[in-house]
């Protein structure tokens, strides 16, 4: 059995050595964040095609008839598996990782069912008591340009929320510089296209809910606040969601107030050299005008720009929910995990 | 019977006795605020066809050949006309309102150019001195609910702007009422359909540039913003606009300080007993949801919904920037200054 | 009881005598047509408020606590209920119907159940035999502008579907005047809103499968095909609709061959003076281009036009599939039946 | 100067030999068609840097500013360019591509320069007589599925229309093998995304008159119509396009009468076994439903369907137009011109 971190024997582009193709695994294929998973491996030059697993019916035997239908997950169907990728619903994913982590395989979980490093806060935010509380201690939480140093020996990787993903990346370097003033909090107001609420039919997300209309929802507390509060530092957050009538993307406004001293500019500054020379994060100057759903759209980049109004200051971040929020930075962690390129598939 | 061209004696619901039917002009009638101006003077019940006019080429003697094209302005076409609506560009309001009053008309601006009270404030967000300054002091600033009792005297009312309607209307009885603290500024988040940019084709407006996508714009101050902190009476104010894809529609989220011992539900408890018989401004119990731009869309009506998070309030705020923000809340206006029921034609 | 076709003592602006308000039921009052038609009631000037009812549970008695909720339907719910708009699925009207005839009620029928005359190919059609082909003798289809003789009179209305009556109004004047070659097949192409496909949420219309998309379907053949061509009269249709990213509206394209002697501009004529004075149908002039569905939606109106290419004519005509393709229709259809003006509530 | 033809010293992925990159270069690059162009250049392995180049202003010598502008059009700027790529209004292209040919270089012209062959039929269409009479004969017609014995020796290829592209990849085979009755004419109802119509902002492409809304136009005549008569070989040809709210895609819906005997069943089996292991189109088989846009946008693909009504045959086909109907087969033909493999940066 190989060894968590050991170089996997893999070859792409740029790289050099034998070209076996390595395989990783998909467990919840049917929601857009699955779909997009295997979207992104199929384009990934390293990786085979991938193993399709679902949780549900766990104990039917049967696999579907469809030439690409998952088989029901089973622990000896991760033989040889590097990687697998939980993509199902909250609470799922406690069971299914501890037996993954003791077939050897490693895991990026794309719930939030990792996400929160305190059991009882998970608990109250989300309704049930963790069922894996062993695992926590080791999760590494998987905002990779702030995870990158522990990702090649991570075995569980917790990917981020969409939303903390497009707060995080512009504000964690400031709190960690000392340039926000916590005492008062900061505001994330969020927009995501609706991609974000799944693909189960529902009355809201039916087209004539969504189309032509916008509205804010979870306006009185949501699950993504305590996250967001946890990795940024920060003790008072005010964060609320919003519905657009677009598919993918999101679009984070957050106001804060710097302390005494800083200013946009210089928080543009800190943010610009914080991030020079990343693939993925580029903070745009002053004049280079605004974030757009439409510049990181199908794309695992998180574009932001600063601004300041009566000695606030604002800062627009745009990712796409399903790609840099989800799928993409899932992928984006494997490849550090596993010794590929960082942007390998993924540009 | 009454004959055919016979001043008709109409009465509308609520109003005492017959009433010939008021004339009324639309100077402006090419912009999306003129034509929504025009559709609600069609269904009054109490006006007739509206005398159509052009700032443009005002020195062209000949009326275009369309059956419904406007003529150019003259004084003289004034004569007769109770209330004219200003749908011009900005700067453009100021000598024509000069000339309208001196005529014996009434007008509603539904410019900028009468909003800001200070012309030097004026001067410095619309970058042009104002040519009628001695028109400022007796301007009333038509948010109706808030300007009821100057109405039926007002001689030149300056229409609000569509981002301060919809943020004013909650926000200015909590600031009156010394519930929020000044001492943070209170932030805006507005969100616009495109119908607010106008409808003059550019880059920023075709539909490969609007739909599926989502920005912010005017990040660093908008003109609206003096506009909110005049009316409002607050010192700090950081307000940035978003463009939706959608054509109508404000929703605005509100994030602001109460002063100690204030409250998101004695907030609401106030407004919900302000606004209390209102017709148009409705604030939805706790437990009523999110307002969206679907309730509103075509209507008169602002929804508004509060709640807290982390001791902060959160206010959300719907109105069609159309109609509530433009020429509904015009025409509301011409209703109290004229004594019509003010509900009559925006139901 | 009141014998059918009875003026009821109603008025309304326009018409003499008192002014006590007749009462209408709805049956379904959940899905967009339901909804529709209650809107549409609320607005009319000559309607109380309407019964609500609901077919589902029918033997449950306990009313629900909403409001607005609609009573489970009994036979004694609709004393007093001049006309009875089923806005049910396919198959509950048939049974609805027969009761509420019994019961003296005049009857609008939103759904498919009435609109085919011979029992047999509404099975074949739809799938069940016919529960009360009795009554299928007395149906009048109400395609008001073709049907206006038999209204007064009419117990039992079928109330058009949205597509016929998009591609009904301009062909069936143009095959009853013999200007249509019926040896070749009539093509009709036709695009609608999602609305048209109901409101209850499906993989079909949720906003992801929908927005930014566009497809045929029913491709080998659609339930309103038999109707179309049971009306029109014409032996030979090919009838492909699509689903249109937008709301509402339905756009047909309609294809045919003239008879020797027969043009565009001559079937326009025949249209123009066929439906001269119609408050809802309006054929547009050579010269005034394309109806779009912005020009009908939310409104009761058709617009029609018409050119050629290579001997061959194409009309286009638009409606709201809501309105004229549904609820407006069958308040116009009502109207007729109660002696109401016929846009009373309509404009 | 190398010969036409010859196969450059360029190695991508799969072929064998050095791997210098070729140079192109791209005419007009603020059209949507060569941001399209622009976009797959970058992505094709075999491809270095285009040169990009503006046909306005062709006298002035100072290059822009920005880092991507293009320069001015001079033919010394096409040394050691293999292919043109020419991106520019009707009429432009005639003159620049006698020129490009005159330096060495070979033409994909994506204007409709080149794409009748009759220069009087050309006249008749395009409202301008073809100043470049003496190249129509060697053109070769880009469909590139139809064309590709004549690609390699190509010098001057004509890329056909984005309808043209959708109707005639399923009717040409078709008419082609004697299956199409062309004593009737055939119907192609094409709806097309706004991107179709360029992004000059104008009011048909603002955001307000294309959102939530739909129509047809050009109704009485299409320039795509004669290039579909043209290369599908038919005589009678009925054509209307149409506007939908969707960015990229095409959906063509063809009605047309088989031959005795034929039907649509025979038709599919038939395009099957034409277009058997084409990379770029499918035909669906009977069971898996229609083509939708969003199965082809941002692909060169073209998915096909074919249904049966009464007697007539519906095929609809769905391509992205500013892929596989523009750029993407441009770049397919590139392809065979320069000897690529024909996928080469297009999956």
């Amino acid at each position: 059995m190989r060894s968590v971190g050991e170089t996997p024997a893999v070859s792409i582009p740029g790289s050099d050595g034998p070209t076996s193709l390595t395989t990783v695994a998909v467990v919840g294929t049917t929601g857009y964040t699955g779909q997009e998973v295997r979207r992104l491996i199929d384009a990934h030059p390293g990786l085979g095609a991938p193993r399709l697993l679902t949780a549900r019916h766990a104990t039917a035997d049967a696999p579907g008839d469809a030439p690409d239908a998952p088989e029901p997950f089973h622990p000896e169907r991760l033989d040889g598996v590097a990687v697998v990728f939980l993509c199902t619903p909250h609470g799922v994913a406690q069971p299914l990782a501890r037996t993954e982590l003791e077939r050897g395989c490693r895991v990026v979980d794309l719930s939030a069912d990792f996400r929160l490093r305190d059991p009882e806060l998970h608990a109250r935010t989300y309704g049930a008591k963790h069922t894996a509380p062993e695992l926590l201690d080791e999760v590494v939480y998987g905002l990779t340009e702030h995870a990158r140093p522990r990702l090649p020996d991570a075995r569980l990787v917790a990917n981020p929320g969409c939303y903390p993903t497009s707060v995080l990346l512009p504000l964690l370097p400031l709190v960690s510089a000392g340039l926000v003033d916590q005492d008062v909090p900061v505001v994330a107001d969020c927009k995501s296209g609706v991609s974000g609420a799944g693909n189960t039919p529902a009355p809201s997300n039916v087209f004539g809910a969504v189309h032509d209309n916008f509205r804010a929802y979870a306006v009185g507390g949501h699950r993504h606040a305590p996250e967001i509060k946890q990795e940024a530092g920060i003790r008072k957050l005010v964060f609320v969601p919003h519905l657009l009538p677009v598919f993918r993307g999101i679009l984070s406004t957050i106001y804060l107030r710097p302390v005494q001293g800083a200013s946009a500019e210089g928080m543009r500054a800190h943010l610009q050299d914080y991030y020079e020379g990343e693939p993925f994060v580029r903070v745009l100057d002053g004049e280079e005008g605004q974030p757009s759903l439409a510049d990181v759209q199908r794309t695992n980049r998180c574009h932001v720009a600063l601004a300041e109004q009566d000695g606030h200051v604002v800062i627009t971040s745009a990712i796409d929910n399903l790609v840099k929020g989800a799928a993409g930075q899932a992928l984006q962690n494997m490849n550090l995990m596993l010794g590929f390129p960082e942007d390998a598939g993924l540009t």
